[in-house]
C-alpha cells in the first residue's frame, strides 16, 4: 500500500475529492479475457449509494460508473484486456452550500486538523479527499475483483453491532443483510435497531458499529508470510476504510481469553479424506496463509463526528470556537461501510490469488 | 509490505528459519550519519530473548546481533552510511531433538498445515520460518528505527490483559513494564498474574493476552492517506506479528459503543496557543494522519498452540492422529511480543517520518 | 516501475487506449501547495500534439488536459493539495475507419502479435494501449514534475540524428528546438533534414532517429544506489517510451573506446572554491548519484513500422498474408518523442528529489 | 527497483561493502520445491571471481557462497521452501593498505565525490558500497534465477568490443566465451585482444568495452507494458551494473539509421505453422513483450578510472590535488561484467516469468 494505491498485483489507485468534478480509480494488473461491463459494477455501487434510506446521508448521487479503458469487445462481448481499467464516477450533488465555517474551523473527530497540519492546505468542501465518498471507488474496484475470484469465492458482510446492541455470533445470518436498510446480519434485530437508530438520528447524534465479514470458498494456500500475510493484508485494507478503528481476524480480541486447548482448531478427515477443522478460531488463516476454512474478520467503526450538538474546537487562525455540523449526515456511517468492507476483502483476495499463482503456479 | 519486506522508505527485509544457521535482516533506506553500533541494538534484543524467566521458552540463545554492513567509522565513531545495514543473529540452540512426529503431523493452531498446503514443502524444525524466533530480526530493525526517530519519540508497550485478567485503562503504567518478568503494565497485578500464569504453565496449557502500545512525541502530520494511513500501516505491522489476531487504534472496538458526542475529541488552545485535544478516543490519528497526540493501539494475541494435552490432527500423508507438543514452550507468547510490538511501531513511525519529509519537506 | 505505474514517491499511473473515450493519468505523491492549473500543463501537451506539421501524424486532437482532483483554490489560486492529481484527456479523433484488416493481421514491427500472444485479446484500434497516444499522459505528468523541480532545473531535448544525418556534438543547440517542426537541436540542419524527411514521407517510408537530453541545475546527491541509481531510473524511463531501442548516459557507447585517462572527468575548484569538473563523460552521474554537472542522455528510436510498402506477416488465425498500413502515419516517430523524453526525465528527477529529501533531509 | 532491491516478484536485496566482513543478498519470492544447493551457485561465482587472470584485479577472494536460509532437505535433497534465501559471501582479502589518500581525495571518475555529496559520509575502503565486489551478490542471485527458468531458457553474454576492436555481428560466437580469459565472443580475436590489453595494462591505463547478451528460449508473452516492459526492465537491470553507460535492445542505436522497411521484422509460418520472424531487429521484444525470438541486448562499459597516471582532483577538505591510483586494478572492468550481465538478465527474466504467470496464468 502506498499513499493512494493498494494491492501488489491487483493494484487499485483511487483519486478524487467529495466536491470535485468526479472521483474514480485505476485498476492495474487485472487478468485478461474476463467479461466485464458497467453492469457488473453498478449493482455494488447501488448498495453503497447515499440517499437510499433515512439512515444514511441524504446526498443525492446516481453513482454511475463509467469504464474508460481496459475493456474491449472483439465480437464476443466486452472483456478485460490486461491493461489498466479506468473507472470514472461523476459527482453530481455538489451542493453549493456555504463552507465558510468549516473552511475555517476544524470539525472535531474529522480529518480537517490533521490534513491542514500535514499539507498546509486542504480541500475542505465536504471533507475533500477524506470524505467517505471515495469509498465508491473501492466498491467499483471490488466488483472487478469479484469477477477475478469467480463464483467459487463468496464474500459477505453485515452489521453485527450498533452501539450497545449486538447480534449473538450464532444468530448471524448474512442472508438477511440485503433485505434491510440497516445492513444488519439478522432480520430479527431490525425493528429494534430501527427504533434505536431513529432515536439517534432525531437527537442529531451518531453511533458506532461493528461489521462482520465472511469469505467462503477461499482455497488453502493464499497469503504470503511474513509481511504479506493474508490477515495482515486484510487488516490493512479494512483499517484503511474511513472511520475504522479496529480489526479482528477469527476469534480476534476474544483469543486473549482463550486457552491453548480452546483456541487451536483441531483437524480430522472428512468422508473424502479431505482435511476438516473442528472449529474456526483462526478465522481461516494460520501463519498468514489461508487454510481452506472461511476467512472471518470484524471491523469496528467509530460514530461520525458530524453531529448537531455544538462542540469545542479551534480555527485555522488559532482561535477557539464552537462548531455544530449542519446539513445532511449519517447517524451510523458503518451501515454504508458494509459494501466497502466486502469490496476491500474482494480486492485483497484477488491480489492474494494472483500472488499465489505467481509464486506457486 | 511484500512477502518478507516491510516499510516503504525505511525498508526491512527479514530472513531465516528457527533451526537454520542464522536469522537476520537487511535495513534499507536508513538516513546517513546516525551513530550506530551493536550496542544500540543489543539491549532491545536482550529484552525479547528467550530463556529469561520461567514464563517464556527455555530455548537458550544469546541473540547476539552482528552488523555486517552499512556502518562506517571515519574517525568519529561508527555511523550509518545510507547503504543497507545487514544484521546477522546466529542460531545457537538448535537442539538436536527428534522432529519425526511434527515433520509428519500438523500441529493444530500452528502454521504447519498452511505452509504445506501453500508450498508443498516446509522446514518443520521448530516452526521454520513461522517461528517466533524471526521476531528477533524485527527487534533489531526497531532499534535502528528508534535511532532515526531520536529521543523525542518514545515508544512503549506492555501487557494489559492475560486471559480474564485486565488492567483498567486508568491503571496502565508503562513504567512498570521493565521491572517485571510478565511485561505487565502495572506493578500491582504482577503477583496475581504470576500465580495465574504458573497455573497455566504447570497445566501444560497456554493463554492469550493483549498488549497496549503508546507512542508519545509523534508530531502532527505523519501518515499518508488513503492507503498509507498511519493507523493502516500500524495495523498491518502489528497484525504481522506471530499470533496477533486483532488490532485496535485509540478507542478501537469500544468506539462501536460511543456516541458522536463522546467520540469526537474536542480541541482547545493551550497557554502557548497551541492546539490541545480534550480526549484521545482517536488514538492520535485522524484521517490516517497523526494529530500530535499520543498514538495508542492494542494488539490481541492468541495462546500458543503448543500445549501438553493431546489434540486431534492429521498427517501429511492423510491419516488422523493425536498430537501432544513436547519440549519447551511459552505459556503466554504475548509476553515476548511486547518488545516486538514496540519495534514494529518504531519501524512504522520511522518510515512515516521519512515519507512525510519526502512529500512535505 | 510496475506495469502501468512509474516512480517511487512521485508516482504516475497512466491508463487509456488510442481509440477509447479518453486517456489519462493519476499522479500520486506530489508535494502540497504548488500552484497548478491546466494552463501549466497545456503548453507541453501542445508541443507533442499530433497534426502540428506535415512530419507528424495527421490525427486531429486538441489534447485538452482536464484536472479532476488534487488541486484546490482556497482563495490564493489553485494549488496542489498533496492528494492524487487525476488528469483526463479526451480522445476526439477516433476515426471510424475499418479496422478489419489489422484486427486480423499482425502489423510487422508493431506490438500486435506480442499483445495477442500475452493476453489472448487486444484492442487493435489504432494500436490500443501500445499507441503513442499514451505519451500525452506522460507529458502531462512531466508538466507537474517540472513544477516540483522549479525553475532551477532546466530539462531540454532535441533530435540530434535522423537516419544518417547527425548533428555534431559541439553543434548541438537546444535553443533551436522550439523553432523548427523537426525538433532538431540545430537550426542549420533543418532545411536539409526537411528535404530528407519529405523524401521519406513521400516514399511512404519511415526512418529512425536519436534524441539527446540535457538537464541542467540538478544538484549533487540525487539518485540512490544501487538499484535506484539516477542513470538506471533514467534508462528505464526513457526505454519505456514507445519505439525506444537504446539509451546512453554521458559518453554512452562511446565510452567503450575511451581510455581511463580520457574518461575520468578531472576536478578542480572554481573561484568560489566549489568543485568543478573539467569534462563530462559521466553525463552528470557517478555511482548512480548526480554530481552537479549537467545530466546528459541520448535515446535511439526505431522507425515506425507503419509504412506503405506491403510487408509479409501472419494473421491471428494462422494464415500468411501481406499487409500495407493505410492512413495517417509518422515518417519519424522520434520527432514527437522529444517532449516525451523531457517529460520522463522531469518525472525521474522529481522522484529523485523527493527520495533524496526523504533519506537525507 | 528501489535503492538496494530489484525485481517485483523475484526480489533481490543486496548489501555489503568491499572491505566489510561480508557481502550478500536476500532473494524473496522464489518458487518452492526447486532443488538448490551452494553447488548450483558456486560455478557462476567462480566465473566472475577476481584473480583469475592477469586481465582482472589481483584481489584474492574465494567468493564462497553460503546459503543461510530458504532451503530445506526433507529427505529428497535440498529444495527451496518459498521463504527468503539469504546468501552470504565473506570478504577475505581486505588488504590492510593505507587508505589515507583516497579517504581524503576523490578519485576522478569514481563514485567517491557523489557518495560524499549525497550522504556526507562514505566507506572509502576499496570503493565501499560502489565497489564492483557487490556484483558477486548479483551473480549468486542470477544462479537462483536460472534454476527458476530451467534449461529451456539459455542466457549467454560475451565481450564484443574492447576499445577500438570489435567483433563483427555475424562473427559473434557465445560458445567461445568460456574458453578465453577475455570473455570474448570469438576465439579468433583473442590473440590480438590479449596483446592489446597487455599494452593497456602495462601502461597502467584502462579501456572500455561492449558486452553483448542473448537469451534464447524465452517464450512469447513475457513483460508487462507500459512501465514494466521487458526491455525497460532489462535496460534498468543492465544500467545498474557498475560502469555501464549505455544499453541497447536489438538493433539499438543502429535502428536510428534504419528505414521502416528494414526495421520491421516480417513474419511467416514455419512447417509446423508456428510464427517465425525473418529478422530480429526488435531484439525479441515488441511493445515491451517478448515475441518468442531471442532477446538480445548490448551494454557499454566505461574504462575503470583507477589508472597509474596522476589525475587532477580535489579533496574532501576543499583542496586541489593530484591523485594516482595505486595497487591492483582491472585494465578492462567489462571483462568481469560478463557473468554479471548474464545474472541480471536471468533475474529480469525469472521475474517476468512470475509476473506473467500471475496475471495470465
Amino acid at each position: 500500500m502506498s499513499h493512494n494505491t493498494f494491492g501488489h498485483l491487483f493494484r487499485v489507485t483511487t483519486w478524487g475529492e467529495s466536491h470535485g468534478p468526479a472521483i474514480g480509480c485505476v485498476i492495474d494488473g487485472c487478468p485478461p479475457r474476463i467479461p466485464l461491463t458497467e453492469a457488473d459494477i453498478q449493482p455494488w455501487l447501488d448498495q453503497r449509494k447515499p440517499g437510499g434510506s433515512r439512515f444514511v446521508t441524504q446526498r443525492q448521487e446516481s453513482d454511475t460508473a463509467q469504464i474508460l479503458s481496459g475493456v474491449f469487445d472483439d465480437g464476443d462481448g466486452p472483456v478485460t484486456t490486461g491493461t489498466p481499467i479506468s473507472i470514472l464516477i461523476r459527482n453530481e450533488d455538489q451542493r453549493s452550500k456555504d463552507y465558510g465555517e468549516i473552511a475555517r474551523a476544524y470539525r472535531p473527530g474529522h480529518a480537517d486538523f490533521a490534513y491542514q497540519a500535514k499539507y498546509g492546505v486542504r480541500d475542505h468542501r465536504g471533507g475533500g479527499r477524506s470524505s467517505a465518498r471515495e469509498t465508491a471507488s473501492r466498491v467499483a474496484a471490488g466488483a472487478v475483483a469479484r469477477r477475478i475470484l469467480g463464483d467459487g469465492v463468496q464474500i459477505r458482510a453485515g452489521v453485527v453491532q450498533i452501539g450497545p446492541h449486538r447480534i449473538a455470533p450464532e444468530a448471524i445470518d448474512f442472508d438477511a443483510v440485503p433485505g434491510n436498510p440497516l445492513f444488519a446480519a439478522s432480520a430479527e434485530v431490525v425493528p429494534d435497531w430501527e427504533a434505536y437508530l431513529d432515536g439517534v438520528r432525531k437527537a442529531g447524534s451518531s453511533i458506532g458499529a461493528v461489521v462482520a465479514l465472511e469469505a467462503t470458498g477461499v482455497p488453502a494456500g493464499w497469503g504470503a508470510p511474513l509481511y504479506g500475510k493474508l490477515d495482515t493484508e486484510l487488516a490493512a485494507a479494512l483499517m484503511s476504510i474511513n472511520a475504522a478503528k479496529g480489526v479482528e481476524i477469527g476469534a480476534g480480541f476474544g483469543a486473549a481469553e482463550l486457552s491453548g486447548e480452546d483456541n487451536a482448531d483441531e483437524m480430522r478427515l472428512d468422508l473424502n479424506r479431505q482435511p476438516v477443522f473442528l472449529s474456526n478460531q483462526a478465522g481461516g488463516v494460520l501463519g498468514g496463509i489461508s487454510t481452506g476454512q472461511s476467512v472471518t474478520a470484524r471491523v469496528a467503526f467509530k460514530p461520525t463526528s458530524s453531529i448537531l450538538t455544538p462542540r469545542q474546537t479551534i480555527t485555522r487562525d488559532g482561535e477557539e470556537t464552537d462548531l455544530r455540523t449542519k446539513g445532511r449526515h449519517d447517524p451510523c456511517v458503518a451501515l454504508r461501510a458494509v459494501p466497502v468492507v466486502e469490496a476491500m476483502a474482494a480486492c485483497v483476495l484477488a491480489d492474494a490469488f494472483l500472488r499465489h499463482r505467481a509464486q506457486v503456479g
